[in-house]
């Protein structure tokens, strides 16, 4: 089977996990629900809970428990968008080609469906506990579970979040150890987050969670530098949205910063160490090496 | 000693625990972590984290367990204040007499402080179970987890928060059921979950913790009537905030949809119930009992 059959097989298997934790549109609380349900049902790559369960397989892993904690992670990474998309943030009124949430629901309502999203995260991770059994599995759901809420808060994507916030407001003080801080966290975290999670259920060691921790910050590093080169050679019809948007607003990238050739190739120095790390253990995971090797070199 | 003295000690211990689990305001993230702890330190009753203790103690609890817990449950409590306070929600400029997270911070600050509280709220609550042993201790704290997450959410307080804001898009819709619904989820269910949450931490059995629960939703419910009521006879200085407020907004509350003596004689009823299974515990806790004939009959 070809790379783009196999990812969009494992595309409907993860979208149809993720269908079974959606709350019900029902009841006095409806409209929020559906909001939430909208957001995350406006598409979007799969990649966190992907690269979840393909980390999870690579370490023996072979149980549901990993299902709660990818839709899970698609929520938290989903109410992320919805308020990185108000109009006191980013105020983007397209993504993905769609209306954004509060586009369609109001402000107010945006803001709602992303604390029910954001806590809706932590209630269908918290499922898991339902789903092992004896104090070894309870120990590794419990760290997992700290590993999700650690990679999502302030020392994680809400850090990173901050940083940009911060730097857009004072553009000149723009240094590469803020703009790398704004990658790890922004980026790399909810990605350290879901190859962590996968490992750390399936038993795998302290010393291969570091190399997966390492191996996921350089994936997400290098998928935000390939945004930023592709924010300056992209076109609109290629990406769904409005590139040069970087340019337009003076923002301070990677690719501003070292310039595009430099970019490029710290893209390709990042993707090879992170597709060495994954190649590295004992047992392969040959469609996850792939999706890495996708990933970094992505043209859209 | 007075109840008066003895409660003001209790909250100065309060919020001692609570500041132990504040995060440090350093790093590319300061400020949203100044944006945070200000909205935690702009004051409040420490009524759930108080309630939430109280309840542990009268069932017994002894350890240190519940603190991580207090202090998440506030976290909890005051994001929900930060993003109702957004001018795309209630649009306050002040509460409890000081200006509000989006007024000193900027919106879009204040959007990352909610989140950051609410992300905070969980990573500060799983650390209860560094303070256990033992499988039955594991489960008590995984218990724990799950009535915070729920109670906070949309099947608790986004629920009714979401109910509350579309009840205000079309006045003219409001019914009993509707702002019953509202009282019980948007103000109910964090006392429900400080309690419950104490009730087992302490290892309360299950028929307990249901009239654990049912005493909390009295209590809520009684509180926030009694807001309406307070609403319509108190004043500025008393509140520390506008009163008339709904009266101006039309607002449909309790009061205006039953009139305010069955009002009162509501708020009465629902607390003599509440005081009543409180008292009804094998082992009884005066102080509890005393705070929650405090809450219900408030002047301010």
């Amino acid at each position: 089977m070809s790379f783009d059959r196999e990812l969009e097989e494992k595309v409907k298997e993860i979208e149809t996990v993720i269908g079974q934790y959606l709350p019900k549109e029902e009841g006095y609380q409806k409209t929020v629900v559906e909001a939430m349900n909208y957001s995350i049902l406006a598409g979007g790559k799969r990649l966190r809970p992907m690269l979840l369960l393909e980390t999870y397989r690579m370490f023996g892993g072979q149980g549901k428990v990993a299902e709660p904690f990818m839709a899970a992670l698609e929520m938290i990474h989903t109410y992320s968008l919805v308020h990185d998309d108000l109009p006191c943030m980013d105020n983007d009124e397209y993504r993905r080609g769609k209306k954004t949430t509060h586009t369609i629901y109001g402000e107010g309502m945006a803001v709602l469906a992303g604390d029910g999203l954001l806590n809706y995260g932590f209630e269908t991770a918290l499922k898991a506990f339902s789903l092992v059994q004896g104090e070894e599995e309870w120990r590794r759901v419990a760290d997992a579970l700290s590993i999700f809420a650690g990679k999502s808060g302030i020392y994680g994507m809400i850090g990173g979040q901050t940083a940009d916030i911060e730097a857009e407001s004072r553009k000149d003080e723009m240094t590469e150890n803020c703009l790398m801080f704004i990658h790890v966290h922004k980026t790399a975290a909810l990605i350290q987050s879901a190859m962590m999670i996968g490992a750390v259920l399936a038993g795998a060691s302290g010393e291969e969670i570091e190399r997966v921790e390492k191996c996921a910050t350089n994936i997400g590093v290098a998928f935000q530098i390939q945004d930023d080169i592709l924010d300056v050679t992209g076109s609109l019809d290629l990406l769904g949205k409005q590139t040069g948007s970087d340019a337009k607003n003076q923002k301070a990238t990677y690719v501003t910063l070292k310039g595009i050739e430099q970019a490029k190739k710290d893209v390709e120095c990042l993707s090879e160490e992170a597709i060495g790390i994954v190649s590295s253990f004992k047992e392969r995971n040959g469609f996850l090496e792939a999706l890495i090797k996708r990933l970094v070199t992505r043209q859209k």
